[in-house]
C-alpha cells in the first residue's frame, strides 16, 4: 500500500480492542526463571503467595503455558473509554529529521493516568473484585501506577491504598491530588500507620523514604487487614500479559496497512511496557515466523540490562519480596538523580530478562541530557509532551532514523509512547535550567550492587 | 439506529477533518454589533485594526456575509495530530446516575494544550507566518491559551511572546514550563519590559497583575516591534469561526449515527468553545431547519449572561481595547475567588450576546462547589479528568439527565468537555480541602461594574 494513504493516526475500531492477552511465555523454549521463596529457595508455590496477591493473578503468575487468556468482558467495557489507542505515523518528525526512516509509535499516554499503567491496573482491581475483596494496597514512587490504580478502584468499587514515597508526595502534590479525586488513600511513606514505617522512622529520623519502604508498609497492610491484598504495577509476568494490549493493537493498526516494523523499541524500567509492546512481535520471532530488531532503552544512570548481571536477586530494597532471576544490578544500588522515576528500578522482568539473555533483544543505554533534547524536538514537531520515561525510546528511535539518513536505508521503525510528561515538568525545569546529571555509575558504583546480591548454589554470576 | 451499535467513542477518519470552518454570522439575520472605535464610537475599520492584529484574521474578524471559509492545507496537516476529536458517549456516567437520557460529549482535551485552544492558535499563528510576521504576542492567565499558542508558534517557526498574569507565572510553574518546553518566551505580568509595565508597577508595587495588564503589555510589545502582532484566544468573531471545527466534527459523527441531539450544552467564558460546540446546530436552528436547546453555562461568581447588561463594553480592565456590544458585567468587574481562570471574563462574545439576546439560547450560573461535585462525578465514571471550565458544562448536563429520570423522558444531550485539569490541582486540592468560595455577587457588586459602562447615545441598559 502506498506511503500516502497512511493517516497520521491509526485508530481501530472499537470492535477491535483485543478480546484475549497473549502470553509470550508460552512461545519460549526457555521459560523464565521461578520466583523463589529466599527462605527456602525453593520456587515459590500459590499458597505461598496467596496471602500476599489475589488468586486469580497467581494463577496467571505462574502460568507459562496458556498462549492466549480471555479478557473478561467488565475490562474491556473499561477499555472502551480509552482504547484502541492510537498507532502514530510521526511525519512531522520525520520531515524534521530529514530521514528516509518511517517513524511509528504506539501512544498509551491519551487517559488520565498518563501512561499504559492503566491497562493492568484495570485487570489487577477487577480479579480483587471478583475475588470479593474489599480493597488493594500498594506503593507508588513517580505516581503513574498509583494514579492507575485509583482509577480502576474507583470503577470498580474497590477501597484503594496507595504508599507514595514520601518525596514524591511532597514533590508531587498534583500526582497525589489526582489520586484523590479518584477517592484513593494516599500516605506519605514511610509513615506512622504501620509497625515497619515506625521501625524505619524509629532508625532513620527525617527519611524521604524509597519504594523498597513503601511496599514493604503496602504489603504490611495487605496482610494484616482482611480482605486485602497487595498489586504492583510492573515487573511481574501477569502484569506483561495485561500489557499485551498494547503490542497487539499496535500489530493490528500496522497489519492494516501492510507495515511490517523493521525495528521496536521501548523504554525499559520493570519492563511491563517493552513487555507488552513487543509481546506479539516477539511470538513471531520466538516461533521463528519473522525477524526484527528488537531494543531495549535504558537509561545509563541505571543500566539493567547493559551492565547488570544475569541472576536471582530481591526485587525490592527492603529484601521482603521473592528472589527473581533477572538481569540485576543489587537491590541495595540507588542511581545516581534521574527524573525517570519510571525506570530507575534496580531489575527486570524475568521474561524479558530470559529473552535478553537467549539473545532475542537488544538493549542501549541513553544520558539524561540527550533524552531530554530528544523529548523537546518530539514535543515541538508532534505536539505530544513525552513523558520523561517514553523520551528514552524516543531517543532511540531518533538516534536509529539518524543512521537511516546516512545510509539511505528506508526502514521502519516502531515506538512506544508510554506516557505524557504533564506531571514531570520539574524535570523539564532541570533541562532547562543547566540542572540535569548526567552521571553514569563508574564499575566500582556497581560492585557496591553486586556484593549486595545474594550468594548461593546456582546463583553463579 | 439501534442504541447498542453506537460505540463509546466516535471517531471520524482524518479525511472527514472540516476542510472549511463555518461562519454562524452568515445566517444570522440580526449581525453581531460592530466593533467600535472608543474615541470616535464609530465601527472599526479594517486599517484601524492593521497595526495590531494579523491582515487575515482581520478580514474574518469583520467578515459576516461568507458561510464557510477554506482551512488552509497547513493547518489541516497540523489538526491530524490531534483531530479528529472523539464524540463519546458517556455510558458508564449515564448508568451510574441512573438516567434514561443519552448523554454524549465531544472531547477537546486530548492534545499538550489540554483544550480546545489549539484549533485558533494554530490558525493564527498559520496567518502571521503567511503574513511574513517574526512572530506574536499574546497573554495568557489560567495558562491554556498561552500553552496553545506556544505549540502553533513551534510548529510554524514564529517567535511567541507571552505575557503571564504574575499570579499565575508563581502559582503554575509548570504551565509556564510546558511553553518553555515549546519555545516561548514567557514574561510575568506586570513586567520591566514595557513602558506600561513600569508605570503599573510604580503605581502598584507588589501587584500581582491582572489580564487587562497582560493585554496591555502584549499588545504595546506587538505595536512597538516590527515584525510582529498581538493574538487574541477567545471573544473575537475570528476565533469562533476557527472554533467551529469542534461543532462540525461533533454534527458529522453524530449524524453518521442517526443521533439528533435534544440539548446542546457548553461552558462560556469568552465563548470561543460554546460558539465553536454550537455553530452547526445553531445554523440550523437560525435557518429554521431544526430547533436544539442550547444552553451556555457560566459560574454564579461571574454570571455574564444571566445577569449582565447588553451593552457596548470595553473588553479588557485597562479600556485599552475596542469597545464590543455584549453581555457585559462591566469591565472593572473582578469576580470572586474561582479557579476556572478561563470563565472569569467580564464580558462575552458579541455573536452569542446577540442570539442570546434574540433567544436563540438560554443561560444557566451554577455555583462552584456543585461543579466540583459534578467534575469529581465525571472523573470516577468516565476517567476523564476534567478542566474546571469544563466542569460547569459536565453540571448543567448531569442536571438535565437528572431531570430526565424524574420524568423518563429519553432525551439526548451533547455536552463540549473542552480541556483536561492536569495543571489544575491546586483547584481540585481547595474542593477536598473544603476551601472553595460559592460566594455570589450580590446586587450592589454587580451595580459597581455596571457603574463602569461607558454612557452615550444608543449605549442605554
Amino acid at each position: 500500500m502506498a506511503e500516502q494513504n497512511v493517516p497520521y493516526k491509526i485508530y481501530l475500531n472499537e470492535k477491535d480492542i483485543p478480546k484475549q492477552w497473549y502470553n509470550l511465555r508460552a512461545d519460549m523454549k526457555n521459560k523464565p526463571a521461578p520466583l523463589l521463596n529466599p527462605g527456602t529457595l525453593q520456587p515459590l508455590k500459590a499458597e505461598e503467595l496467596a496471602p500476599i496477591f489475589c488468586e486469580e493473578l497467581i494463577q496467571q503468575e505462574l502460568d507459562n503455558d496458556t498462549a492466549f487468556v480471555d479478557i473478561p468482558a467488565e475490562i474491556q467495557e473499561y477499555y472502551k473509554t480509552y482504547r484502541p489507542s492510537p498507532t502514530i505515523r510521526a511525519y512531522h518528525l520525520e520531515k524534521a529529521l530529514g530521514t528516509p526512516a518511517k517513524i511509528y509509535y504506539k501512544f498509551e499516554g491519551n487517559n488520565t493516568s498518563g501512561s499504559h499503567k492503566l491497562n493492568s491496573a484495570l485487570a489487577q482491581a477487577y480479579y480483587a473484585k471478583k475475588q470479593g475483596l474489599k480493597g488493594v494496597t500498594t506503593e507508588t514512587g513517580a505516581g503513574q501506577w498509583g494514579t492507575a490504580l485509583s482509577m480502576a478502584c474507583a470503577y470498580f468499587g474497590l477501597d484503594c491504598k496507595v504508599f507514595m514515597v514520601k518525596v514524591s508526595y511532597e514533590q508531587k502534590p498534583f500526582r497525589r491530588e489526582v489520586m484523590r479525586v479518584y477517592g484513593a488513600d494516599v500516605t506519605p511513606s514511610p509513615s506512622m500507620s504501620t509497625a515497619i514505617g515506625r521501625k524505619i522512622l524509629a532508625d532513620h529520623p527525617g527519611t524521604t523514604g524509597s519504594l523498597g519502604c513503601a511496599i514493604s508498609e503496602a504489603v504490611e497492610v495487605a496482610t494484616s487487614n482482611e480482605g486485602y491484598r497487595y498489586v504492583l504495577g510492573s515487573v511481574l509476568n501477569q502484569v506483561l500479559l495485561h500489557q499485551s494490549v498494547i503490542g497487539l493493537e499496535a500489530k493490528a493498526a500496522l497489519d492494516q496497512y501492510g507495515i511490517t516494523p523493521d525495528i521496536i523499541i521501548g523504554c525499559a524500567g520493570g519492563g511491563s511496557n517493552l513487555g507488552g509492546l513487543i509481546a506479539p512481535f516477539m511470538g513471531e520471532k520466538l516461533r521463528g515466523e519473522k525477524d526484527y530488531r528488537i531494543i531495549a532503552v535504558e537509561p545509563a544512570s541505571c543500566p539493567s540490562f547493559t551492565r547488570g548481571k544475569f541472576a536471582y536477586d530481591f526485587c525490592d530494597t527492603g529484601m521482603i519480596c521473592p528472589l527473581a532471576k533477572m538481569y540485576t544490578l543489587g537491590s541495595s544500588f540507588i542511581p545516581s538523580a534521574n527524573h525517570a522515576g519510571g525506570l530507575r528500578f534496580h531489575g527486570m522482568s524475568t521474561i524479558l530478562s530470559q529473552l535478553y539473555h537467549d539473545g532475542y533483544m537488544e538493549a542501549v543505554a541513553v544520558e539524561q541530557t540527550a533524552v531530554f533534547q530528544a523529548a523537546e524536538q518530539f514535543a515541538r514537531t508532534e505536539g505530544i509532551l513525552p513523558a520523561p520515561e517514553s523520551s528514552h525510546a524516543i531517543r532511540a528511535a531518533i538516534d536509529e532514523a539518524l543512521k537511516c539518513k546516512e545510509t539511505g536505508e528506508e526502514k521502519t521503525i516502531l515506538f512506544g509512547l508510554t506516557g505524557t510528561g504533564y506531571f514531570d515538568m520539574v524535570a523539564y525545569e532541570n533541562f532547562h535550567d543547566g540542572k540535569m546529571s548526567d552521571y553514569i555509575p563508574t564499575d566500582a558504583d556497581l560492585q557496591k550492587g553486586f556484593d549486595g546480591i545474594p550468594k548461593f548454589p546456582g546463583n553463579e554470576f
